[in-house]
Parts: C-alpha cells; sequence; structure tokens
C-alpha cells in the first residue's frame, strides 16, 4: 500500500458528520484523548510494574493504591475506597499434566496445563485412563464408563461464529461446569480444550464453579495444540495420562473498589457509572482483561477535568475490586448504592478488551434505546454504533435493586480477544495505544451525551 | 471479562440475518474460511520461508514461483505467468544518521534512519546543519536559510484521524517529494519524521521519487521518538546532523505477475479481477503489506475450488508483481487486458493489511453503487458494510483504458497499519488468524455476489 487512497478512505466519514455544539464537544474529547491521551502509559505501568493482579494478591492491593493515587492526580469532586471482602484463591505451585502411556507404550510426554481458578489441588499426582468427550451429550451418554477415569472435554471454540463471545457463550460452561459434570460420574480428575482461539499452545485458566453434592476433582485447560492432538489420539488409542494441581483458599482479603467522582451541577443525584476491574488472573499482566477498561475509565476521567468539562449529572468513574473469581467488587458497589439509596440512570462497563471499538451497546427498554439510537451519528466518525444489548459483571449487580438502571458496554472489535483471554499472552505488548484510546474516546462520547439529556425517553 | 455475554452480543448477528440461497452460499464460503483457511499457513510460508521481497530481488522472484506452485495445487482452469520489468532498487548498506553536536557540543548520537525507497547514495557521509521545518509552508517562508543544510520534515501523524489513511494522506507527500523540495533550495540531505501511529522507534521506509530538475540528495526516515526528540532539539539549538546512504539501481528486473482463473459458465468475457502484490519492501516480510492480501485472494481460489462452485463469470485471481515502487505489475495487468481487448467488470485489491475488515470500498456511478448497498445486508453478519469509495494501485491502472470498471477494495479497520507499515514491525507475527480469514471471507462474499448478479445497475 503506498498510494493516496485518503480521500477514498475518508469518504464515508465527511458523509456522517453531523455538526452543531455537541458534536464540536464530542470531538473535543475525543482529539484530547487521541492526541494526549494517558490511558496507554498507564496500562504500562499497571502491567509492567504491577503485573498480575489475582483478588487477594499484593498486587491487586497495590493496584487499588496505584489508581487512587493516579485518580487523585486528575482532582476529582471526590475519591474513596469502598472496603470489599474477595476471595483468595492460590494457584498453589506448578501445574502439571501429561500423557503417560498410548496403548500401553510409556510416552511421558508432558503436555501445557493451567488449572481452572477456584479449582482445588489434586493432593499429590492423579494417574488414570483417559475418557475424552466432544461434550455434555457424549459425557451423558458414556457415562458408565467415566468412573476412575479423567474426562477430557473437547471444548473447542466453534470458528465460524463471527463475534468469537458467541463460541465462548457456547463452551464456557465446559470450564464452570465440567468439573463436576464428570465428577457426578465417578471422573478423578478434568481435561478440558482451552477457551481460546489462538493457533498456539498456551493454556487458558479462568473461573469454574464446584457443585457442592459432588467429589471436588481437579481441573486444567489445556493449550489448544495439545489439545487437539490428545483429542485425535484418544479417538483411536487408550490414553493414560497424568496431572497435577495445587489449588487452595486463603480466608477472603481485604480489597476494595476505587471510586472517583465529579458532582453533577444540575442534577447531582442522577448517577452514571463507567468502570472496568482491577483484578487479573495470576497468569498473566490482565492488559487486556481488564486493564484496558480501568485505563479507559481513568482516561476519560482525566479529560473531563482537562477540558474543564462540568457534568450535569454524577459521574463515577469505578476501579472495581474483584470480577474473575466472584464478583466481589460489583456486590460491593451495588450493596452500597441500595444502602445510600442511589439514583442510578445507567453504568457501563469496558471489559471486553482494548481492542478497536465497534459499538456501544445498550441493554434498556425500546422506547429509551430509541433514545440512544438517535445519537448515533455522534459515534459514527469515531468508529461505532449504537446496538442493542450491553451490560458487564460487574455492574450487573445495579440491576438487582433497580431494573430500570441501563446497562451499557463498550464493545470492541471480538477476533483477537481469545487469544489471549487468561493466557499468558495478555501482556501490555498485546494492547494498541490507539485502538485503546479510541475506546475511551467513544465511551466519552457516550457519557457525554448520556450526561447531556439523561436516560428518559 | 468472566460472564456469558453471548447473547447480549450476538443480538445484532441475528437481527441482521437474512435467509435465502445467497445468504446460504456466501455462509458455506464463510464457514469454510474460517474453519479450514489456508490464508494464514501460506502467510507463514511467504513470510517466513521467502521473507521480504523487494522488487527485483531474488525472493520476488521466489515469491512469484511460490504463487504460482501454491494455486496450482488449488487447480484453477487456467494459470499463466504475465513476464513484466519491474525497478530492482537496492538499499546497498547500512543506512547511517546521527547527532553529531549540539551548539557546538559534540554528542555523536545516532539515530535509527531509513534511506527512502527509490533515494540514491550520499556518495560519503554528508554532515550539515540541521534546518528542522514543521512542513512545506514553513520550508518555503526560510528557504533563504536552506543552502547546504539538511532539512528535517516534521511529517508527523495528526493522531486526531480515526481513519489513519488521511493522516497519511496529508503526510505522505513529504516522502514522496520532500528530498526535491529541500534540494531545489539548496540542501545536501533530507530526514523525516517516519510516516507511523507508532509508540516506538522504527523507522518506516517508502517509496520517494526525485523531480529530476533538482539535485538528488540523499534521504531517510528517522524513527518516531527519535525524530520527536530531534525536532525538539532543534527548535531551541543549533543542530549539526550527519548521514549516509547506499541506494542505487540494477537493470531492470524480469517479474511476472501470476494469473489463476475460473472461466466463467455464463459470461466468461466478463471478468472480475481479486488480487494483493507479491513485493515488498526490504526490511520487513511483507507480512500485512502485502502478504495479507495475496494469500486472501489464493484464500478465495481455495474456497471457490473447495466448494466447488462454478462462477457464471470469470474470475481472475491476480498476484501482482510489483507495487511499491513502480506499479510495474498493475501497470503490465492493464496493458494486456487492453491489448487483449479484455472485457473487465469489477476489480478489488486487498492492500491496506490483514486486519478486521471493515468495509467493501466502492468506486462507480450512483446507480451502480445503489445496486451494491443492496447487497448490504449479506455482508453485515460478518462485520463489513458497503461504502463509496475504494481500490488500490494494482488494479488503478484498469481504469486508464477503461473507466466503467468498477474499482474495490477491501477496507480493513486502520487503526493498526501505520504502526508497521514499511518498518521492521510488518512480520508475519503481527497477523491475527481470524482477522486475516475474516478479509478473506469478506473478499469471498462480495465476489460471489457480482458474479452472480453482474454489476448492471
Amino acid at each position: 500500500m503506498r498510494k493516496l487512497l485518503f480521500l477514498v478512505f475518508c469518504l464515508p466519514l465527511l458523509a456522517q458528520a453531523q455538526v452543531n455544539q455537541d458534536s464540536i464537544n464530542i470531538k473535543k474529547m475525543v482529539d484530547e484523548i487521541m492526541t494526549n491521551g494517558k490511558a496507554y502509559d498507564l496500562l504500562r505501568e499497571l502491567t509492567k510494574k504491577i503485573g498480575g493482579r489475582l483478588a487477594g494478591s499484593p498486587q491487586q492491593q497495590n493496584a487499588a493504591v496505584w489508581g487512587k493515587r493516579n485518580m487523585e492526580a486528575f482532582h476529582p469532586d471526590k475519591l474513596y475506597l469502598q472496603p470489599c471482602k474477595t476471595p483468595s484463591w492460590q494457584r498453589g505451585g506448578k501445574d502439571f499434566a501429561a500423557i503417560v502411556s498410548v496403548d500401553g507404550k510409556v510416552q511421558n510426554e508432558p503436555l501445557a496445563a493451567l488449572a481452572l481458578g477456584n479449582s482445588l489441588s489434586s493432593n499429590g499426582m492423579v494417574e488414570a485412563e483417559l475418557l475424552a468427550v466432544a461434550n455434555f451429550d457424549e459425557l451423558e451418554k458414556r457415562k458408565d464408563e467415566v468412573k476412575g477415569k479423567i474426562v477430557y472435554f473437547n471444548s473447542e471454540f466453534n470458528p465460524t461464529r463471527i463475534r468469537t463471545f458467541m463460541a465462548y457463550g457456547e463452551t464456557g460452561v465446559y470450564r464452570r461446569t465440567g468439573p463436576s459434570r464428570a465428577a457426578k460420574y465417578g471422573a478423578v480428575g478434568m481435561m478440558m480444550h482451552s477457551l481460546s482461539t489462538a493457533p498456539d499452545n498456551a493454556p487458558h485458566t479462568g473461573a469454574m464453579e464446584y457443585d457442592q453434592a459432588q467429589p471436588k476433582i481437579p481441573a486444567v485447560a489445556l493449550g489448544p495444540d495439545d489439545a487437539k492432538a490428545l483429542y485425535l489420539l484418544a479417538k483411536k488409542s487408550k490414553v493414560r495420562v497424568q496431572m497435577q494441581t495445587y489449588g487452595y483458599f486463603l480466608p477472603d482479603a481485604d480489597e476494595n473498589n476505587v471510586v472517583a467522582e465529579l458532582v453533577g451541577s444540575e442534577f447531582p443525584e442522577e448517577i452514571i457509572t463507567i468502570g472496568g476491574h482491577l483484578d487479573s488472573w495470576d497468569v498473566n499482566e490482565g492488559a487486556h482483561d481488564d486493564g484496558a477498561g480501568v485505563v479507559q475509565t481513568m482516561e476519560v476521567l482525566r479529560t473531563m477535568k482537562e477540558l474543564n468539562y462540568h457534568p450535569k449529572r454524577t459521574i463515577r468513574f469505578v476501579l472495581f475490586a474483584n470480577e474473575e473469581n466472584g464478583d466481589r467488587g460489583g456486590l460491593k458497589y451495588a450493596e452500597l448504592a441500595k444502602l445510600n439509596k442511589e439514583k442510578h440512570i445507567l453504568a457501563l462497563e469496558s471489559d471486553a478488551g482494548g481492542f478497536t471499538p465497534r459499538a456501544i451497546g445498550i441493554s434498556t427498554s425500546a422506547a429509551q434505546f430509541k433514545k440512544f439510537q438517535q445519537w448515533t451519528s455522534y459515534l459514527q466518525p469515531y468508529g461505532t454504533e449504537i446496538i442493542a444489548g450491553g451490560g458487564g459483571s460487574d455492574i450487573g449487580p445495579l440491576t438487582s435493586y433497580d431494573k430500570t438502571i441501563i446497562m451499557a458496554g463498550l464493545i470492541p472489535d471480538s477476533q483477537r480477544y481469545f487469544d489471549l483471554h487468561h493466557a499468558k499472552t495478555d501482556v501490555f505488548e498485546n494492547v494498541n495505544k490507539r485502538e485503546l484510546l479510541l475506546g475511551a474516546a467513544n465511551i466519552a462520547a457516550i457519557i457525554y451525551l448520556v450526561d447531556q439529556y439523561g436516560v428518559k425517553p
């Protein structure tokens, strides 16, 4: 690509531009973010100086201190912590899995493996014959074969799902419930294909939850290459495998949501929340998940202060303490909102990665959605549209006390997210500066409009 | 991000789906590409086994052989070469630039630099005082100061251009014409800020062209970090710099366009072309520019053959020999089209990177464009829309003999393109498999529709 196609490439941009005071104000914010944005530098600090931030870890606590200190420097009207208890799951050691033998022939071939979050120690090495199944249907059909075996679920993504979250929705259930589904029929361990789109062998961890009625068997996700090879092998041969995990829980930890506020000048009681979560898994830097959401939230605060924007409504910038393995940050935020009889009108979360934004997703009534859709032309110059359906795990609990609160989410392009989600590859180097900033810019734009015009249809 | 937002994320997808035989046929192609696509593996071969492919290099010749052999394996109806002459510019050595002194104090600080493509040797080290200007306006105002100096243009991208090709359009002129503009007033060398969006220090090469009436001074692009620092320094201090380049031309080389064809069953005389260019700059693997376009072109051929698709019209899959520093491949293709009195109806190029596709751009009359717009619903499930304005350097020459030929282009997301365009960072590792395949899928979809329904309004 050498020639000047710029006229060609910017035609749609020119066509969509609609100029009025709102479009001018939004452009000011977007320009400030794209030109002077600090989100990328903040993300470098968070990922490189603090690192992985599993709930209950010193790093998670450092991240909250870091978040508070950095938001303080932007001079919000209010800045406070919301103490909350979080789980403190410990990986406990270096997870291990291997093929011991194939049709009786010794192999001793290690497999790339990571214990699932919240899973417990295998209490020493577990060795057993492998029962590899495509899915729960096959498990049910072959339930009589399960006893004493290690069950493998071939929970590979469907590559034809263009929005990869759809594939995650289809296979995520194996990570969350697979261990107990297998344990129910006597399995002594569980392996699964990582919930991954990557053409590599990095295993992906993530939360599981034991059914308290079943034995708590160890559970690992295998790297995609190893998982595919193992599944093919198990289809034609008798495979024995080993696994060892070390997971355990410490007592719940004391952590904090970090909340900054710009107090509304006209309707201070109407609260708009934007946020992301500080915690991450232990095996990576939590750069996209959810360092991106954290620094985008901080960037919007910085930009509003830098441009001397005085909101009509109260805007809260929330760095949630814990999402990955407990949602404790979001639950505490909702609990306090209820306790304090707060009037929340909209909450927006960025927790789908720092990739090029494609849409702002809005979950609301048809009448209210129409109002949002009218704002489409303000966002189009910045690459997004307004679509139905949005939210996030941290803000979700708010709706349990008031179902009228509008849930919104930044929806970035999803092609790369599950390459690195919960894997060691979710590091700063895999975040693109412009994509990250453009996400913050689109959040700023929609929050500006909600602040100016409220959400009443 | 842990929870199952998949329902939320796929709502718009479901809403847009329009089911008929065409949508079914398109989905089959897309599914084949996303599931069994070979484009990523082909790109690995092209970039890792062959590498950088500057026109005239052995690698470029190997790439054509490789392209022919691999397309042969897909069994097109026809497969042939179009011999053409290409320039054979040689970098000739390791380009060098440095700050010699600041306000008389010796520094000897090297600068990350790459000679511009087509620029000539400095014939030894050139040392002079630096004249740093923001742009051509400032050059004109200060033309009396230029003589005997090395001119630096601060051709930094405007970060507020959301479509980065727009910023490239604005600053590309410094790379192409900057050396001769400076030489006109007596400059002995030219330096410029790389045409880059990256927060790094990798210099970006790319084609320049001397004004034959002016002295042919050496010209380099500096890494963004060094360029910014140098510009700041030069604003307050007297800076002396050095530069040495080694560029020269060998006689034109013998190379080839590689053309595969599926012959139309109903309208074989109506030709649809899709393509990308085999050549790249010497300093990288040409992964996005334009390995991506090459392997996407091959992927569409593979898929049509795999699914036993027999087109109504003739579809040409063209790997162009030379774009970067001469457009000789595209010129030869157009020359032969004219010579053979071919009837081309549409040509589509992929040469803006293997990133998530955002649109199919179409350059045509208003009446014809309406026809294309009616196909929007077929593309939306795969993430793209049909917008006005598209084309490419390789296919552009076709319009010089027939202005009615519709020019089309795959328009991927542009945020990351100029991070690596013409820099050492344009390597296989920076291409995402799903993004690359999704580009091929969208090309297949639009080409299917053009094949089925032609282009008559």
